[in-house]
């Protein structure tokens, strides 16, 4: 805006909002591909590939006998231990937990509060969001923010575990394809990051910008996922519900408008993107959405989603976590998630800084 | 410290972390008393009286036909349209909501985002905390995080629902007293604050201290609530527990805790309180609680469990909306609320500050 400054030299990034020291995942058991999946449920394998797209994923339960393997705090606590671990922080240097799944292992006590305990935490604040596939990003939110409150380093924890609701034993080729298709996209799994006001060392990322903005004023929920007590007080709720067709429509479109705003608010323009985080809603889906924003060659993709299945909450810590061994110094990336089950935006602008030359 | 002041006149309270700048509160429907709640699910009304020591109960279900009246966002919404009248605020105002629960109405979308829709709220960040007694000071521990990020009005709305624990119908005499102290204690409720940087008027509460802990490593559970998908996956899982021995236990001498370290981040003396807001787990215990604490007599007690019931996350809320019409300039106050499904400690220092003569 000065003029000062030649179009050969960009504007430096804005201050980092915090700082990413390490991230970690967690995926239950050997990986399930859609030729066993085919086995358990009855579903074409074909039908697998061609709708979905997806090849493998995880699940916190034994496939041959229905048994739960992995509560998601295990799988919680796992993916902390692993981001605990690549930022070189162990328990007693966290001053707060954040934990976001659409699907506790109770209502209480919380899964958060079970993690901490797992972890050996004690005396600090516990949180626990409630929320879809942009839970990661509205987490790091909240991270922000107590960062900001005067906290310096935290823990951010997001996964989701499908035992509930995918029937074990149950014939899925009998399901209607609104039903059906939750058996074949989801998959279990926990991703963790370490969050920082400073830079640890020189390979902490740098969150550049932070997007979350409900956007769901008078618009009709696109997906529903029930629960259930004691008593059935509303037999005719739907427990599942999934407007696929809505979804495939407004999730691209929203994209677009997340990338922009993010490349504006870091003051980056598209050309200088070197990763792109896409939404992991299928494999297939994600093709469709990386095609339509139209970004420039150079620009590379991470996704998980063909090898993971949809893990809700933790895709995009599973990314931020492979991203973290990809990206180099200097180089940028955006992270897109889109909550579709009442339209919320979000996503993240992180750079892993220039060398300093310090030793 | 210095010297400088006297015994007489007391240091000044330290800088506000935010202010309070209008309360509301949503009971659904008529009060249900004793009697009434004997008819429906043929409980002693002496046992209630002898054991419980509520007289009465909002719920957001008829209890003539167990048909649901009002979800959790109708309360929420309700709460929260009161709270930003009070306030002298409108939703245009407001730049974020958080909303706190251990019953949602949904798993997805969630109970916040409907809130928000409800409020015709868009295009800000909202959250959801999944919580049980302490979850409207870990929401207002978040909101100051947010202000001190740069927001400057936000809107914590905290309640729940009892109608898919409690089973219309069911003849309560006939069962265990662990399940049957479920149908006694509870009620519905929602609360709601709205939360600004800055006072707007000499009728703000300024927030002078909060503490939200996580306290349960190595702690087993005091209660548990349980959720049901589609598929019964543990079966031996309970639904509903309650180490309610436990409870009366730990939880007086967990609000001793807080109250002292209350009273000391805001360099107040006991004798300096006027208002003590205690935990509401049933009329009988909060009169336990307080009588245990010995606080001095000219501190006043400000409860409402024995109208309400045990509204969960609504409580803090519920009482902090009585307390607004109580509170003179001047006076202090300190609000306390003990999470024992896995034991978080949390309160809050309170104070009208001292009219400054402005118009």
């Amino acid at each position: 805006m000065t003029g000062t400054v030649g179009p050969t030299a960009p504007p430096p990034s804005p201050p980092a909002l915090m700082h990413i020291a390490g991230t970690g995942s967690a995926l239950p058991g050997e990986p399930v591909d859609n030729a066993a999946l085919s086995g358990v449920f009855g579903i074409s394998e074909d039908w697998i590939d061609i709708f979905v797209g997806t090849r493998t994923r995880h699940f916190g339960w034994d496939a041959a006998s229905g048994k739960v393997t992995h509560t998601l705090a295990d799988l919680c606590a796992e993916a902390a231990g692993r981001a605990l671990a690549a930022s070189g922080l162990g328990p007693a240097d966290l001053d707060f937990l954040i934990l976001s799944t659409a699907t506790p292992d109770a209502l209480l006590p919380s899964t958060a509060t079970e993690t901490a305990d797992y972890l050996g935490l004690n005396q600090l604040p516990v949180h626990q969001i409630q929320a879809g596939c942009s839970g990661a990003v509205q987490a790091l939110d909240l991270a922000r923010a107590l960062l900001a409150g005067g906290h310096r380093t935290g823990l951010v924890v997001s996964g989701d575990v499908s035992a509930r609701f995918l029937r074990h034993g149950q014939d899925a080729a009998e399901l209607a394809t609104q039903e059906l298709v939750n058996y074949v996209l989801f998959g279990d799994g926990a991703g963790a990051a370490v969050v920082t006001t400073e830079p640890y060392d020189d390979s902490a990322v740098a969150v550049r910008a932070l997007l979350h903005r409900f956007a769901g004023r008078g618009r009709a929920p696109g997906q529903i996922v029930n629960w259930r007590g004691l008593a059935e007080t509303e037999p005719d709720r739907p427990m599942l519900f999934e407007d696929y067709k809505t979804i495939e429509e407004q999730v691209p479109a929203l994209t677009g408008e997340i990338v922009w705003e993010l490349l504006d608010s870091a003051g980056w323009s598209a050309q200088q993107l070197d990763y792109l985080l896409p939404p992991q809603l299928s494999g297939h889906m994600t093709d469709r959405i990386v095609a339509g924003l139209g970004l420039p060659p150079g620009c590379r993709e991470v996704s998980c989603v063909r090898d993971t299945g949809n893990t809700g909450n933790a895709l995009p810590l599973l990314q931020l976590d492979l991203l973290s061994d990809r990206l180099a110094p200097g180089e940028r990336a955006l992270a897109v998630s889109v909550e579709s089950s009442k339209w919320i935006k979000t996503g993240l602008a992180l750079e892993r800084p220039a060398q300093t030359g310090r030793p």
